[in-house]
Parts: C-alpha cells; sequence; structure tokens
C-alpha cells in the first residue's frame, strides 16, 4: 500500500512540479522588439511542424488500434495512452522550450549568466519531469485500474507499444526534418550566399531554429519516455509469466521494485535541479554533468529502504546493487562519449591535427575514434548484465533475467535528469540564434554561446546514454519476450532455452539477418537527410531569385514556406525506414519462427548498440574539431583546416542528429512488435510449418 | 580409395599446372631498357619487404609452435605445416606476379591485349592453384599420415592455425604497408610536388607499386588460403567429433566429402581459366566476370557423382545440393559488391552526381550505400546455411550443423577461380605503372588500362567474396568448437544447446563485447595506416628537400630507403591488433567461460560480416565514382567534383584494402584459437569457479 502511494505521489509531484517550472518561465519577461518577432517565428514554425507530426502520428496510431482491440481491448487501451502521453509529454516539451528560448536570450541581456541558466534549465526540466511523471503515474495507474493481476501486466506492454510508435515518428522524423534544415540552410547561406550561420536573411534559418526544437526536444523526449516506460513495464512483465511460477503472489512485489527506482528518480531529479546553478562569470557546462552523478548517488540512496522494504534484506540488497551497477553502467557510457566528443580530450584535439593534411584525414581519422568508442560502453553494459544476473539467478533462473532488465531500469531512472539536461541544449542552441538574428552587443552572445557550448557537452553525453539506454531496454524487452515463449507455449525452462540456442541454424540465419537491419535503418534515414536537405536547397534559392531584395534587407523570406517544406518531405521520406521496423520483426518471426526472430532481435540490439555509438559519437567528434578549429587552433576559421573539419561536420550532422539516434527507435521497436506478436508467431510460422509436413 | 587417389591428385596436378604456368611466364621475354629497371626495382622492393614480413612471422609462428608442442606434438606439426603452405603460396604468388607484370607490359607493347591478358591472368593463377593445390594435398596427407583416425582429424586444426597466423601478417601488415604506401606517394606527389600518380621522381612510387602486391597477392591469397583450409578441417573436425557418435565409422565418408568438393573446384578451374580469352579489342572484363559463373557451375556437375560415390544418392543429392547453394551464396556476395562499386550501376553514378554539392555528400552518400550493400549478403548466406541445416538434419542434428559447415566448403570451391582473377589485378596494376613509369606510347597505356580496369571490377566482386566467405567459415569453426563442447565435456546435446542459449547472461555478455571487436580493429588499423603514411610523406619530403635534383630528373630518388621505412613501421604497427586478435578471444573465455565466448564469436562474426562488407564496398564505391568523374563526367578531371571524389577516394582506400580485409582475419583467428583453446577454457574460467565458490 505504501508503495503504490509513494509511486503514485511521484508521479503527481513530477507533473505537479513541472506545471510550477512553466509558470517559472511564462513569468519571466521575454523582452521587446526584434527577439520577440524572432520568437514568434520559432513558435508558428515549431507549431506548424507538430500539427503536421502529430496528425500523422495519431491516424496512424489509430490504425494500430483498430489491430489491437480484437488481440486484446485494454492492450488496445494502452496502446492509446502510451501514445497520447507521449505526445503530451512532448508538445509540453517543445511548447516551453520555444517559450525559454527568448526568455534566456532576454534574461543573458538583462540578468546575465545566472539567471539565463537557470531559465534554460527549467525549461528543459519540464520535458524531463513530464516524461518521467507521465510514464510512472500512468503504468501504476493502469496496473490497479486492469486489476492488479497478471493478466493486467501484459495489457500494459501495449503502453510500450504505444510510446514505441510515437518514438519512432517524433526521433526518426524530427531527425530528418531538423538535420534537412541544418545542412540545407547552411549550404545555400554560408557557402551560396556568403551570409554567416543564423542569418535572418536565410529563408532556412527558421527552418533550421525549429529543427534544433523538434530533433532534440521532441525526439529525444520520445526516445527516452519509450526506454523509461519499456524498461519498467519489462520487467513487470518477467515478474508477472516467469516469477510468477516460483514465487506466487509473492511476484507482486518484484513487479513493484522498478516503478520504486522510478519514483526514486523522479524525486531525486527534482532535488538535484535545484543545485545546478553557476556564480556570474562561472562555467555552466560543470553544473550540468555533475547533476548528473550526484542524481545517481541519489536515486542509490532513495532506492536501498525501498528494496528492502519491498523485498527484504536480502533480496532487497542484492535488486538495490544491481540497480546501482545499471546506474554506473549509464554514467559509463554517458562520459565515455564525452571523453571522445570534449574538445579537451585527444581524440578531438588529434582530429583537429590530422585535418591539416585535408578532409580525407579529418573523416578516416573521426571514423576511427567513432569506431573505438564503442568499447568501453560495450563492456561496461555487460558487465553490469552479468552482475545483474548472477546477482539474482540465486533465486532462480529468472530471477537472472528480471535482475537484466532491472539494470535497465536503474541506468534509465537517471532519465530526468538526462532529459532535463539534453533539453536545456535546443533552448539555449534558440537563444544563441535569437541573439545572433536580433543582432544584440557582443556580451550578450557570449553569455548565450558559453551557455550553448555547455549544451553541446551534454547533447554528446545523452547522445550516448540514448543509445546505451536503448540497448539495455531492448534487451529487457528481448528478456520479457522469453518469458513471454515461457509462457504460451508451457515447454519447461531448459527447452526454452535450447530452443534459443546459438546451435540452432535458424537463430543464426535471423542473426546474420538481424545485423543487418541498423545498417540498412542508416542508409534510409541518411539518404532521406541528404534528398530533404535538397529540397530545402531548392527553395531557399527560388526566394533568393524571386525575391532578390531579400539579401539586402529589403525584403522578408517567407520562412513559413521553408518550414513547411520540409516538414512534408521528412514525413514522406519516414514511411519506408519506419514500415521497415515495424515490419521487419513480424516477416522474420513468420518465416524464421520465434526462435529465429530472438537470434535476429540480440544482433540488432548489439550491432545497434555498436553502429549507434559510433554515429553519435563521430558526428560530435567532428562537431567539436571543428568549434576546435574556430577557436584559433591551427589556423582558426577561413583556414584550409577549417574547411576539412566543416567537411567533418557535415558528415557527422546526419549520423549523429538522425540516423544514429534512430537506431534506438529500430532496435526498441523491433523487440516491443516481437513481444506483442509473439503468441501469433509461435502459432504461425513457416519453419515449423515446412518441419511438420 | 578412389576418393583418397583423386583429392591426391587433385593437389598435385594444381601444382604441376602452377610450375607450368610459371615456366610459360618466365619464357615470355620481359622487353628491354626502362620497363626491365622498373621492374627490378619493384622486384627488390617486394623482397626486401617479404623477407622482413616472413621473418616475423615465422619467429612468431616458431613461439607458438613451443606453446602447441606440449598440448599436441601433431598439432604442433600440423601448426607449422599450415604456416609454411601459406608462406609458400604467398611467396610463390608475389614472385611470380613480380615477373609477370613486366612481361605484360612487354606484350601489350608487342602483341596486343590479348597475349597481355594470358599473361597477366595465367601469373595470377599461379597464387590460385599454389592455394587450392597446396592445401588439399597436404589436408589429405596429414590425415593419411596420422593414422586417418578422428583424432589425426583434430590435430589438423593446427594447419588452419598455421594458415590463420600467417593471414594474419600478410593481410595486416600488408594492408597497413599498401594503403600507408599509396595514401603517403599521392599526398606528397600529386599534392604537395605537382607530378602525376606513378611518376618515376616520386621516391614513394616503387613503394606503391610493392604495396599492390604485398595487400592484394601475398594478403588476399592468405586470407583465402586461411578459409579455405580452414572451411575444410571443420567440416572434417565436425565428421569427427560429433558424427561419429551417431554413424560410427561411417564418419569418414562425410569427413572427405569436402575434400571431394575442394577436388572438384580445382579441376573446374583449370578447365574454366583455358576459357579466360579475349578477342584482340574485346573487353577483358567480361572473361572473368563468367569464369566465376562457368566455374560454379563446373564444380557442381564435378561435386554430384563424387558426393553420390561417397554417401548413396539419399545423401549425395543432399549434400551435392548444400555445395550448390554456397557457389550460389557465394556469387550473391559478389555479384552484389559488383553492383555496389560497379561504375554503370546506380550507387556509383549517385555518389559521383552528389560529389558536386562537394566532398560532404560523397562521404555521406557513399557511407549510405556502404551500409545498404549489407543486406542482400547477409540474407543470401543465411539462406544458404538454413537450408544446409534443414537439407541434412533429417540424418540427425549434428548433420544439419555439418552442413552449415559443408555450405562455406562450397561457397570456397570457387576460392582457385577467385583467386587467380584477383590476383591479376595487381600484376595489370603494375604493369600500368610501370608503362606509365617507362613513358610508353599511348597505345600501350590504352591497353595496360583497360586490363587494369578489368582488375578493379574483380577486385571489388573478391573483396565481398573474401569477407562473405570468411564469415561461413568462421561459422564453421564455431560449429566445430560447439561440437569439440561436446566432444570435451560429454554433455548430451540438449544440455550442449541449453548451455549455448540466448537466454543467457553470459552469452549476451560475450556477445555486446564481441560485437565491439571489429570496430576496434577497425580502429587500430586504421589509425596504422594514417600514421605509416606521415612516416613515408615524412622520407618523400625529406628526398625532395636533400636532392633537390630529383624534381628534375637530374638525381636518382632511393626507392629502396622509402619501401624499407614503410616496411618496418607497418610491422611494428601490425603488433596491437594482432595481439587484440589472439588474446581476446582467450581472455575472454577465461572470464566468461566456453558459452560466453561462443556468443562472442558469433557476435563478432556477423558484426565483422556488416563491417567488413560496409568497408569494402564503400571504398570501392568511392574509388569508381571518382574514376567516373575523371572519364569527363560532371566537370572531369581537376574539377571541383573530382576533387570532392579525390577525398572519398583517400577515406576509402585504407577502409577497403587496410582494415576492412583485416576484419577477415580478425572473425577466423579467433573462432580457430577458440577451438584449439576449447578444453582449456572449459576447465579453467572464471564464471565457473564463481558459480561453485
Amino acid at each position: 500500500m505504501i508503495a503504490y502511494i509513494l509511486v503514485i505521489s511521484a508521479g503527481i509531484v513530477a507533473i505537479l512540479y513541472a506545471f510550477g517550472l512553466v509558470w517559472y518561465i511564462l513569468k519571466q519577461p521575454e523582452g521587446i522588439g526584434k527577439i520577440v518577432e524572432i520568437h514568434n517565428y520559432i513558435k508558428e514554425g515549431a507549431k506548424a511542424y507538430l500539427k503536421k507530426q502529430y496528425t500523422v502520428i495519431l491516424s496512424i496510431a489509430g490504425v494500430i488500434t483498430v489491430f489491437l482491440v480484437p488481440i486484446s481491448p485494454l492492450l488496445a487501451l494502452s496502446y492509446v495512452l502510451g501514445a497520447l502521453s507521449s505526445v503530451a509529454a512532448g508538445y509540453t516539451g517543445m511548447w516551453i522550450a520555444v517559450h525559454a528560448n527568448v526568455r534566456t536570450t532576454n534574461a543573458a541581456k538583462e540578468k546575465g549568466v545566472a539567471k539565463a541558466l537557470r531559465i534554460a534549465f527549467n525549461g528543459g526540466m519540464v520535458l524531463g519531469l513530464m516524461v518521467v511523471g507521465l510514464g510512472t503515474l500512468l503504468i501504476v495507474l493502469q496496473y490497479l485500474i486492469y486489476g492488479g493481476t497478471a493478466e493486467s501486466v501484459k495489457s500494459i506492454i501495449g503502453y510500450s507499444f504505444g510510446a514505441s510508435t510515437v518514438a519512432l515518428f517524433a526521433r526518426v522524423g524530427g531527425g530528418i526534418y531538423t538535420k534537412a534544415a541544418d545542412i540545407g540552410a547552411d549550404l545555400v547561406g554560408k557557402v551560396e550566399a556568403g551570409i554567416p550561420e543564423d542569418d535572418p536573411r536565410n529563408p532556412g534559418v527558421i527552418a533550421d531554429n525549429v529543427g534544433d526544437n523538434v530533433g532534440d526536444v521532441a525526439g529525444m523526449g520520445a526516445d527516452l519516455f519509450e526506454s523509461y516506460v519499456g524498461s519498467i513495464i519489462s520487467t513487470m512483465v518477467i515478474a508477472a509469466t516467469a516469477l510468477i511460477l516460483y514465487s506466487g503472489g509473492g511476484w507482486v512485489n518484484w513487479a513493484l521494485v522498478p516503478l520504486g527506482v522510478a519514483s526514486a528518480g523522479i524525486f531525486s531529479s527534482i532535488i538535484t535541479s535545484l543545485l545546478v546553478r553557476v556564480k556570474e562569470g562561472g562555467d555552466p557546462s560543470k553544473p550540468l554533468t555533475m547533476a548528473t552523478i550526484i542524481g545517481g548517488i541519489l536515486i542509490a540512496v532513495f532506492t536501498l529502504p525501498l528494496t528492502i522494504y519491498l523485498l527484504g534484506p536480502y533480496g532487497g540488497l542484492r535488486t538495490f546493487t544491481v540497480v546501482v551497477f545499471g546506474i554506473i553502467a549509464g554514467i559509463i557510457v554517458g562520459l565515455t562519449s564525452d571523453y571522445f566528443t570534449n574538445p579537451n580530450k585527444a581524440p578531438v584535439k588529434k582530429v583537429a591535427f590530422k585535418s591539416q593534411s585535408g578532409a580525407a584525414l579529418t573523416i578516416l581519422t573521426g571514423l576511427a575514434y567513432g569506431f573505438e568508442s564503442v568499447l568501453i560502453p560495450a563492456v561496461g553494459i555487460a558487465t553490469a548484465e552479468l552482475i545483474a544476473y548472477f546477482l539474482l539467478s540465486s533465486y532462480g533462473f529468472w530471477y537472472g533475467i528480471y535482475g537484466v532488465a532491472l539494470a535497465a531500469v536503474g541506468m534509465l531512472s537517471l532519465t530526468g535528469i538526462v532529459v532535463s539536461a539534453d533539453a536545456y541544449g535546443p533552448i539555449t542552441d534558440n537563444a544563441a540564434g535569437i541573439a545572433e538574428q536580433a543582432g544584440l552587443g557582443e556580451e550578450v552572445r557570449a553569455i548565450t554561446d558559453k551557455l550553448d557550448a555547455a549544451g553541446n557537452t551534454m547533447k554528446s553525453v545523452c547522445k550516448g546514454f540514448a543509445i546505451g539506454s536503448a540497448a539495455l531496454t531492448a534487451l529487457a524487452y528481448i528478456a520479457a519476450y522469453s518469458s513471454t515463449i515461457l509462457d504460451v507455449t508451457g515447454f519447461t525452462l531448459s527447452k526454452v532455452r535450447e530452443l534459443l540456442s546459438l546451435l540452432d541454424a535458424k537463430v543464426i540465419s535471423g542473426a546474420l539477418i538481424g545485423v543487418a537491419l541498423p545498417a540498412v535503418f542508416t542508409t534510409l534515414v541518411i539518404l532521406a537527410v541528404s534528398d530533404a536537405a535538397f529540397v530545402l536547397i531548392e527553395e531557399i534559392r527560388r526566394q533568393f531569385r524571386e525575391k532578390p531584395g531579400i539579401l539586402e534587407f529589403k525584403e522578408k523570406p517567407d520562412y513559413g514556406k521553408a518550414v513547411s517544406i520540409v516538414t512534408s518531405y521528412a514525413i514522406k521520406r519516414l514511411v519506408t525506414p519506419g514500415l521497415l521496423a515495424i515490419i521487419a520483426p513480424i516477416v522474420i518471426g513468420l518465416i524464421l519462427g520465434p526462435y529465429g526472430l530472438a537470434g535476429s532481435l540480440v544482433a540488432a540490439t548489439v550491432a545497434g548498440l555498436m553502429l549507434g555509438l559510433f554515429q553519435g559519437n563521430v558526428g560530435n567528434t567532428w562537431d567539436n574539431a571543428k568549434k576546435y578549429v574556430e577557436e584559433g587552433h591551427y589556423g582558426g576559421k577561413g583556414s584550409e583546416t577549417h574547411k576539412a573539419t566543416v567537411i567533418g561536420d557535415t558528415v557527422g550532422d546526419p549520423l549523429k542528429d538522425a540516423s544514429g539516434p534512430s537506431i534506438n527507435i529500430l532496435i526498441k521497436l523491433m523487440s516491443v512488435i516481437s513481444l506483442i506478436a509473439a503468441q501469433i508467431i509461435i502459432h504461425y510460422n513457416l519453419v515449423s510449418f515446412l518441419a511438420l509436413h
């Protein structure tokens, strides 16, 4: 009872606190004149994008709901709730972000760095708290309202699937949109027209500003919302399908542990957020990084009494340790990304150094570090996963598997803090853009640039965290998928393990195909970005051609047209990768059967982790190598070395912000669909049909 | 009895035929004057490289032998034989290549394209026949001399390991050498000094010529020799460890099947080689591609009676079908590489088209196609593997696993033809270089360039084939590794399958780490190439500085010094990736145990297939996009578009010729070491120790 009250109140507190922050931000003055005008353009653009995107998402979610109702009405209801929760969190987060950006600029102008940081961070935190608050609250409410039974937990899988559907569109569509706008605006603006970045004469500039919000607020929010609810729900599913076989009614307490850890995460986020402060003239990147580590420690402190309360001292201490290793793995993944992308560390410096010999070596050296950056996170996650298994398998095999899923929950208990720090990035990025476009003075732009730079560091960390946690969430889904096989077939554990063997040709065939899926997904997203960028380039050229006064500040560019063209095209090009993610597991399952599909899921997950980390890190390494040269190293801006790093940055942009993060969605979506379709695939598949006939 | 005679005579025929070709080539006139002088430089450089490399290889092989003797003296003997066979094949192949190149140039000058093609192809064929002839002959002889028992088959694993050790050095060291020489010579020559490619004033030009032989002859030869003997031996090991449990003495015929298929491959290669002819003025790339397909058909025709003779009509027809699917998979992999890298197909054209917008889009579009090129080969191999399993599993589970290994043998029965066609490439490349450096007339260079272009097409095809067959060979090793676990532990099949389950935390941990290994290996090789290129650049600059007469043709550059500097450095930088490949499986095995190690091996294999195909294909796509522009498209040579494609080509060079092919070695070496160390790892590993205490 206490546990339920705690979880429910954590959810409610998070949402109320988010509303409080909204009130705080809206109360800040947005300033006057040009900055408000630009802010309004961004606001309109963002609204237009979201309206279009959410219309498409909700219609497709509607179609999927129709298919789910016959399987289970509660599953369908949960699906709708999952989609709506994700949309609500993303919309609120993005709405407040576009209101916070102008206020950050204004505060930088009127009050200085401390106040500006507070507004920007609070703006980001609205999204962070909405994600964890809505997620935790709705999961526990569904569980209670559906009757608190094992069957009701299985229905909640729909909630994950709903979140996945939205994440697919928000992350992949948003990624294509944001990078197409970025590359398109830059290529015509900087290269062809010779005007600076963020110049108001560029018709694509608002599309670019909007893109930051679309990708890093709505996209990242939906991605981590999916991981967050996915890891909690998979852990509960394992308790309700496999642990129930051993512990009878005792499974309920095991199912409550992930919700308890999530609540600990919520309270820790709020406390930690109060610590994110910077003195006037201080470095704003320090408190952001520190927040993640302090947040992790607080979560651990709050988790221990909770797990002991639910599972007694022995089980409590062990599950607590599993959670701690999940948190540590999350921090390792984040810090590794930081090392490989931080301008003060060797990789970025070496890429900049080698760029003196031309762009080919910029690319090659970057690729080399990108591939290297995979090892430590992989070993970190492998270790956490192994320890989690061994700590709990003393209760029995399935408790070990439950431990693997719980490690994901541990890692994702950082979600509130990470999403807050990440959503801070686009707010300051926009704030700096507004300062530039409004032609504010040097000292204001120095502040907004400093805030923006801190945002970039956190973006790298969050990107690593997002893919690491996506991989662990996918593994949790796969564990839940296996326990569902046990549940549906009624086979013994030995039999299920045997059927899932590496010594099975179907499993290996599945793995061979699975490993190619993140690669092909990458292809589709990269090509979509580069084609969409061309569409925007054409539009910008058309505006320059038809309104020659734009470049002399005599005519206004049509920002709205540029936004709507990229929006439509991005959503159009989302169809193929989206269908691939949805259909691939079903087709593989119907041909290779449930065991071959498991091989595909595992291979896609581990290969996705590798390709995702590679792409996210290499993109940020190139980005920061360019910035490092711009600071005056190796000839500085305008030198040949700088040109080489610009090429690196342009290559890295779609990798780090579009195709790389899209892999997070792919691996989770494939697994959750498999989990939902498990029953059908077990009964109807080609290999068993052939084996029987 | 007939089978043994057939296999032995196939081996002997291949070696004798190779000697005949050597005699034919040496009998051709090498011409007079400048071309002989340049030929002599290449010969000296190649000798110097090989001497240094083989000295290092044989000393390390000596150390490994010392460790193997206490495990089993026969194993150690086989190891030495494997290393020596690979060295012998590689040395002969490279020695004849440097003699064939000058004769090809001379024939192009004196006789025309038909004769020049014949000499170049015969030169390549010496390597192809030495690889298959020595491999087949020595395996059957070891088997007979060791007593023809199941134990004797287990000793022959040493032969694979010996081949692997040499392949590691020849392929990885050769890759680092050849690309460092290529990039280094190009950067200083073309970019800094403004002299054309292959210009005799460039002190790095001979190092570059030598590199073609070192990488594509000695390196590719050792790589495919390893796959060739590895697939045959793993199939035999499965027969001798697992099938013996079911069929008693009947296992011997199953063990002979792979040798029979290999013999069919040898006879087919020789017959096919006679068909590689071109009329005066014809296109030399056609007969090379056709040879692969005709060769495949001939092998199938020869295999059927053999398998029926060994296994009766039912088993014979089924094993025959397995071999056919292996061949088809090999051809699919090769043709897919051709599609993605052929200048007449969409991917290369689109990369060239997008290059008009600058190098960033050259790189991005190339990366996109590189990732896409993975899917079809992966599906092809998965299908072949699945069909192979199902065709033979009607005899029992292990026959299905045997089928998987036999599919690899089927694919590798093409080795003779593929290696011949591939080694043709560097001969014509060198021939074109000699023609250029000797300043021969336009019409001679038109012929050598045409021959060279045909070589490039085959190089792409062979690269795809090499990685595809390496992955299948690694799977065959892993199958043999599993049957060794069965053999050593005495567990039931169900138990072994259960322990190798995807539902085992050790297996998944192993997979997470395994997937990172090809990525890290790529990093080490790329960084080695780019550092080694800098070492050569410094040396070339030094020579230009200290001997200013070189550029005015007044002084001779010191070619030998440039060769020896790159050689030493390449071999030095081979140490870390080499140790990684050797130590990683042992460390993983000693920590995670035999089942966790299996997870690593499978993950490294499937991820290695993906990364290997990606790197091999993207490199050739960029190479050919550059050539496409040089033919006059989008502004032709010297245009901005051309500059963009040159950056793509420079990035792709180390990927396609150094790091990509190195992954072939990594995945096979890891598996064969695991196979040899299986017994130790089963008995001594951390996870079992902890579980017991």
